[in-house]
This record gives structure tokens, C-alpha cells and sequence, in this order.
């Protein structure tokens, strides 16, 4: 790609719809894309190419993470984003290449030390960010240590310091009535930063001890940042993001996105859009609301979602990017209330995309779409096609 | 696969249609299966996610190994599995890891040594028998050798020493008019076991002079057992196979299943299926006779064989399993009377599975499935998928 990509003025928009496609209601038989009114997304569809994407390969339910660098065009089997790390891109830390981050949870613990809540209640953040501030103070010999508040519960713990390494098992035993995990080293070389990791739960849960709920810290998905390509030197493109999650704002700074401001809904997300329209020549736009109705299981209220992203895609279209992309990361069906693998209706509307017979933006009707079912993978290389950002391959 | 796969309650069927697949009668324009009357497998269409798999890739005829490895979710061009070791396992062979297997035919030569049957007028197993005892009692130095009967003509050879390699060229010139052809080495380091098995050759057939038809032997499909991961150990299943044909409980053996009394004919694997529902979490159900009409050419008993099927079914739906897959290893179009290359219709049923608008099981109807036209290798994945026996993949 890198050798046959060009630059153009030509635009590209990715819109994201998370967790978008679904299963049948079991009364209607129809899934909830099927179900929902949303004439423009129809309307494109018509004029479209379509498919279904798979995000890593049949069967397999992608996270967050994998499903995004799919769509933007990397193996997720061979870029692997640990948890610590896309929760301290979520929160604008700049990591350097040889921290480790992890996820942590402020959590509930008896005094015979057995995890009572995961999740501290689901403390405020403030009280999370007194917290993090006093537990700030710790210090350990052989690294620096930074712990950041996140939202309620939640935070990322940073150790910087020499000789590191990401290879450690998690505290969080992920389960009610266990005691937190001591930390293991999945590699002799990662025997010290166990031992500074372990020392660091010790001291944490001393100075925690009688703040209960928050009596506790659990940690998980220890991970040093990917060494990844950027998109501005893979296709030599302007890229920029809009997402109103931190970590959608995260994966895509990681991947050389420019972020910009994304509010507080989509229809905030689409005037930032408008606004830097002229600054950039790739947007991935972020639609969060389909896989949150998803995973809350509340069919109808992802049908709401559905209908919302419609009725604000005028404005979308009002710019005529060169290149229009609908999709999702995964499937969220509301029936599951999970991200699940079954694969994620795709569309591309370009001057230069050959419509296929799809008229209706749904799962089953892009089955009969011109792409068919293929990996997520793929769209990238699609996308700068359609874009004519794209040089012949071969004499 | 390893990593992301979980044990649960839930059961998986999988009920393989060998040779399944055909080719339209040349009078009606409609294949084995179109012509058949097959309601069970029409209905369970319409509750299915369906598709077409090739076992190994387009245009590629597979074996009846290759067929089944892939369906078992092995890679069929990264696991060879011999003939020799496919008819020992499928024997109740034991095979050491280090032995040797080769198939072998008695056959008929004349005064000359010419063959002139490959089958030795396919003399009953009794006679198979006794001959087998009889060149038992060669003994050569630096291996030790079995020779155990099988079915009709066909018998196994096991070379059990020091240093031995399979790496040896059939005898068999697998045609009439020739001589046996000498074993010849196909490594260095093969050189010895070339030998051995050369000298069995020069033995045995000493030993038959007189026995006419049965007055030599022909090996080939030399072969060691593939050290192939189990399904256990990769997907957490307790897998169990129901087969009458030795050759198949022999592959399923080789990968890690119980292999379950299988009766006489598809009723009777049925009952044992029932009989054992409790025991095992997945049932590989192999049903012959769509084969073995296929290959005889006959067009007619390959539909009745399908509705012979299709008759039983209601006694494996009243099990109600949480995965329902019906398939085949590889298509034996009647009119071709062979195996060949084409794909094969496929089904998955379960709560979870997204039906599309396929409404019977053919080739022609399942092209419209939601799969598409998929690698038999992503079977597995979607079985452990559908069964909620998958995490997710990935933050």
C-alpha cells in the first residue's frame, strides 16, 4: 500500500457505527437494523456497494480494539493493543514506547480480603481522582509510578522505569468471592516488574485501607504500546477523528489520527466534521449509541439509535465526501447484550463504487451486496481505491 | 482458538453427509439433492445460517481426510495424514508415534509377475485372515512387523524399529499389466527402511506362491502418525464420533474424540447418539451411503440415501442441540461416480446462528446463504461461536 498510495483532495469519511449489526427480535424476525426507519441510510445503500464485513474471521468476537484496527486496515491478530495501553490512550496520556500501562478498578474487599464489588459501587470520579492522588505518593525503587483517574471506577496505572516488561498476569481474578490474584511473571524477564507491580497492590491497599468501598485496586491487561505504522505514512493521508469515548479517541491517535474536539453526540460530532472539513482529507466519525443500547440488551432502544444516526445523516451528505464508508466494528446484538462475531453490514458510496442490487441498509439485504461477505481488513485498500488515491499495481 | 475457548453445557452436533454435494442429472438439470424429497433438511434450512464450504480450496478434490480434517478445523495442506496410518487407525490400531503404516492389497500376479487384479478377486476377510497370520511369521532385522487384516483384499503393514522413515514410494503401480514396482526411498535417510520393506515384499510373495488369486501383496501410503493437536486440548470439548465405517472413527481417534458404537446404519447411530447425549459436549455424526451411491454412479440411490437421511432426522432434532452443522467432507456428484472438487451445502442451526433467506439445503439454494462461499476450516470457529463457548477476542 504504501508504495502505490497517493495523495489527493479527495475525501474519505468512515463512519463508524459501533456494535451496529444485530440478530432477529424473536417476535418480528427482524433484526434491529431491519426493524428500525431510516430512509437515508437506505437511500445509500442504493447507490452503494455492499457486504458484510467479517472484522477478524468467522466465528471470532472482536473487541473494541481489534474490530477498529481491522477498519483501518491492520491485522488484529498481528497488532495486538493491550487493555492498559487503549485505556491511557482514552485519557490523552502520552505513552512513551517503554511504559507499562494497565487498567485498573477501585473494588470492594471483606476483611478476609475477598472481592465483595468489582467495581467500589461504581465510586464518582472525583472520589476516584482523590484517590489516584493519594495513592500517587507511593514510590517503589526501579520505577516511576502515575496512576490517573478514568471514569467512575476506573483508572490507569503507569510504571516507567528501566528494563520493564508488559509480560505480567492480572490481579483481577474477574470474579466475586476471590482474594485479587498475586501478580505473576508470564516471562523470567518480566520478574521484576511483577515484583514492583505486587508491591505496588501491597502499598495501595494500606493506604486504601477503611475507604471502603474503594478499599481495593485490581489491575489488568498489563501492555506496552504497539509498534505501529501510521495511516499518514501507510496512505499518506491527513487522517482525523471524531469520537465523543475517550478510547475510540485513543485507537485512533495511536494509529497517527489527528483528534479532534468530538462533543457530546452525534450531532456535535457532525458539526466538528463541517468545521475541519477542509483540514483533512480521511475522518473516521464515531457512533457510539448502537452498541450501548446493545449491550444494555434494550432491542428498541437500539432501534432508536439506529433511527437517531439516520435522521442527522443529511448533514453528513451535505458534504459529498468523495468517499463514504458505513459500517461497524462488530455486532452488538440487542438479544446477546454482548459484542458478538456474526459479521457487520458494510457500505462504500463513491462516484467510482459500481452499486450492486442493494437497497436497504440491513443484514441480510447486503448478504446480496457486491463485496459479499470479506475481512474488515480490506476496506482500507478499498476505500483509497474509490478515492483514486491509489497508483496501478504492476506493469 | 486455545485462548479464547471455553467449556460450557452446551452440546454441538455435527452430521456429516459425505460426498453430499453434486452435480445436476443431465435429463432434470437438478442435482441428487434437488431432486430429493427431504423436508427435515428443508426446514432446518430455514432456521440455518447456510453456505458452501470448500473443504480444501476451489478446484481442489479432497480426500476423504483432508475432507474431514478440515471440517475438524485443522489446515488439511499443513496436516497429511497417510493412507497407511488412515486404515490402521481405522482398524483400532494403536500406532506408536514412530511406527510406520502402510496400506496394502493382496492382488493376483501372473508367472510373470504382471498383476492382473489389484484386488486379488477381493477374497473375503477369512481368507484375509489366515494369509495375514501366515506372513506374520516374517521376521527381518531391524524392525518388527505386523501385518493385520482388514477388510476383503485389504490389510496393514507396521514397521516398528530404530530409525525408520516413511519417506517411501508406494509399490503399487495402481494399475494392471505392470509388475509390482520396487520401494524406493525418497530420502537418505529412508534408505534402510526402503530395504526392510522391499525385503517384506520378497518374503511375503515367496510365501503366497500358490495361494492364487491372493499370490502377492502391494503396498503404499506409506506413513507416520501427524502430530496433530487435539480438538480437546485447542476447543475444551469432550467430542465423541458415531461412524460405521472404520476409516473415519480411525481420523476422529487421531484427533482427540471417543469414538462411540456406531451400529450399522444411520438408525442405529442415532440411537447411540441418544444413548450418549449426556456424556460428550460434541458428536461428529457420519453418515456413508450419500457416498458410496455417489461413487457408485448411481443418481437414484444417492436421492434415496438423502431421503433415507432425511427420514431419521426427527430423532436427532428432538435432541434439540444448541449447534446443529449438517455438511459434507466433499461433494461425489453421481454422474461423476467420484469424488470432486465442488463445494458443499452447509448448515448451522443454533439460537444464535442469523438465518438468512435460504429456505432448502442444495447447492444452488445455500449459495444465497449468509456464509457464502467459506473454507471448511471456519467451521469449528463458528460451532464454538454459536455455542457460546468463545470469548471475546481482543480489549
Amino acid at each position: 500500500m504504501k508504495r502505490i498510495s497517493r495523495t489527493s483532495p479527495a475525501k474519505i469519511v468512515l463512519l463508524i457505527m459501533d456494535g451496529v449489526g444485530g440478530l432477529p427480535h424473536p417476535k418480528t424476525s427482524k433484526t434491529e437494523l431491519e426493524s428500525a426507519r431510516k430512509p437515508n441510510l437506505n437511500r445509500i445503500a442504493r447507490d452503494s456497494l455492499c457486504g458484510l464485513i467479517d472484522p477478524v474471521s468467522p466465528g471470532i468476537t472482536p473487541g473494541s480494539a481489534p474490530g477498529h484496527l481491522a477498519i483501518f486496515g491492520y491485522d488484529p491478530l498481528q497488532y495486538h493493543i493491550g487493555r492498559g495501553v487503549l485505556e491511557a490512550l482514552g485519557i490523552d496520556l502520552e505513552l512513551k514506547p517503554d511504559d507499562i500501562a494497565a487498567r485498573g478498578n477501585f473494588c470492594t474487599v471483606d476483611d478476609k480480603g475477598i472481592i465483595t464489588h468489582r467495581r467500589a459501587g461504581r465510586i464518582s470520579t472525583d472520589k476516584n481522582t482523590v484517590l489516584c492522588r493519594l495513592l500517587s505518593n507511593i514510590t517503589i525503587e526501579g520505577a516511576e509510578i502515575s496512576m490517573l483517574p478514568v471514569k467512575e471506577h476506573r483508572f490507569v496505572l503507569i510504571l516507567r522505569g528501566e528494563a520493564l516488561s508488559p509480560e505480567l498476569a492480572d490481579s483481577d481474578p474477574q470474579q466475586l468471592g476471590l482474594a485479587p490474584k498475586k501478580i505473576e511473571a508470564l516471562s523470567p524477564q518480566a520478574q521484576k516488574t511483577a515484583e514492583i507491580a505486587n508491591e505496588f497492590v501491597s502499598q495501595a491497599s494500606s493506604l486504601l485501607q477503611g475507604k471502603t468501598p474503594a478499599n481495593m485496586v485490581l489491575l489488568r491487561g498489563f501492555s506496552r504500546r504497539p509498534d505501529i505504522p501510521s495511516i499518514p505514512e501507510i496512505y499518506k493521508l491527513k487522517p482525523a477523528a471524531i469520537a465523543t469515548y475517550p478510547m475510540y479517541r485513543g485507537l485512533a491517535r495511536l494509529v497517527g489520527m489527528q483528534v479532534l474536539p468530538g462533543g457530546e453526540n452525534i450531532i456535535e460530532q457532525l458539526n466538528s466534521l463541517q468545521r475541519y472539513y477542509a483540514d483533512y482529507d480521511f475522518f473516521f466519525v464515531h457512533f457510539k449509541n448502537t452498541d450501548t443500547r446493545g449491550e444494555d440488551g434494550n432491542f428498541q432502544a437500539k432501534v432508536q439509535a439506529i433511527e437517531e444516526l439516520d435522521n442527522v445523516l443529511p448533514s453528513l451528505l451535505s458534504l459529498d465526501p468523495d468517499v463514504l464508508i458505513i459500517t461497524g466494528d462488530h455486532s452488538t446484538p440487542a438479544t446477546l447484550a454482548m459484542h458478538s462475531w456474526h459479521p457487520v453490514p458494510f457500505m462504500l458510496k463513491s462516484k467510482w463504487c459500481r452499486p450492486d442490487n442493494v437497497v436497504e441498509f440491513s443484514e441480510r439485504a447486503c448478504l446480496a451486496g457486491g463485496m459479499g461477505r470479506f475481512p474488515a481488513m480490506e476496506i482500507m485498500p478499498l476505500a483509497m481505491a474509490n478515492a483514486l488515491k491509489l497508483d496501478k499495481f504492476g506493469a
